[in-house]
């Protein structure tokens, strides 16, 4: 599949685009800084002996079945607003927790209630989103060999973009469990701060979540 | 430990009252019905064969450490109203999830965030309060012989009650996790649609989450 990552130099970002990238995907890098993009893609193409590109975020979205948003909550509304006619017709995948520094550890519900909702809101339903990867520690991620131990929950409001995303978070070594409409990204999101009170707390370094009985 | 159930002839309060009773507490089963807090009692007694009292809320709270509230979203508040004298001093164990049925399955966020955000500021600082246990089937509660796969997360912003209620989950048979401060309940309570709506989509009867790493 053709995937493009809107803030593909971050550590989120740079680690699901490599692991995609050794899956077979054709992956973008797309940056505000297009240069910072064509660097980690020539980082990544050199780590996996796939060929990944590089560019502004307008150009990885450009030519792409589906989108991963990668970006602090603070950039989230200004590039999905920036972004949106580029976004129309494919399938975003929305990873962003409404984080609210330095408070990163407390649940903080944005005006939306989710950034997912405000996401759908700002690009209206041309665009289906999934909201899913809220749980999963970049740590983790890093280590493209390194098999995790979490389940990655995905919500939406499309049946056919649920099952895309479900296969795309399998391929990255994680099982998939489709946790229903886009309004359940509220607890998707706001779990994220309890991961981090438990890493913090129990000296941890990536708490993840794994479901029983299903 | 002497613990008072407000809601201690439903499901999830007459099954921790079975496993606490067996744990050696004193336990007393409240209901606006007393007889069948009465009845409740009795039944539990044989079961277990420690003797369990049954009466009124106000009765089950009078002269106890610890109260857990096991009513449904729409008698919370109305709940706490009446019994906020009775529970000043004691350490309020608050399961409540703020379901909106019919749709069970959809995150509801109430007006206040959270019903354990609610609950505080109905109670005030003076009955300090703990939410967990909103992710515990129970179906599994209720068989006392088995072991839970399921780690319960506790929220709270006073450290001793925090530690008291940890230990009496502990009781219960299960990891208790401390998830922070109260306003994390939001993730806690938004969570249990999420199980409900995996428990339909996957045929499971009992979703519960471990958490890995920690």
């Amino acid at each position: 599949m053709r995937i493009g990552i809107v803030g593909g130099t971050g550590k989120e970002g740079k680690s699901m685009a490599r692991r995609w990238a050794l899956k077979g995907h054709d992956v973008r890098i797309g940056s505000r800084d297009p240069e910072r993009a064509k660097a980690t893609a020539t980082e990544l193409t050199s780590d996996t002996g796939r060929a990944l590109s590089g560019g502004s975020n307008e150009w990885a979205i450009a030519d792409v079945d589906v989108v991963l948003l990668s970006v602090p909550y603070g950039g989230h509304s200004d590039t999905l607003r920036a972004l949106k006619d580029g976004l129309r017709g494919k399938v975003l995948i929305d990873i962003t927790v409404p984080l609210k520094p330095p408070k990163i550890r407390l649940v903080h519900l944005p005006a939306g209630q989710a950034a997912a909702l405000e996401a759908q809101a700002i690009l209206g339903d041309d665009t289906p989103i999934v909201a899913t990867l809220h749980h999963v520690s970049s740590v983790h991620l890093a280590d493209a060999d390194h098999k995790i131990a979490c389940d990655v929950l995905c919500c939406s409001d499309n049946a056919e973009a649920m099952q895309k995303v479900i296969g795309l978070v399998e391929d990255l070594g994680m099982r998939a469990l489709d946790a229903g409409p886009l309004q359940n990204a509220v607890a998707l999101e706001s779990l994220t701060p309890v991961l981090l009170h438990l890493n913090a707390k129990y000296k941890g370094a990536g708490a993840g979540i794994t479901f029983t009985g299903i």
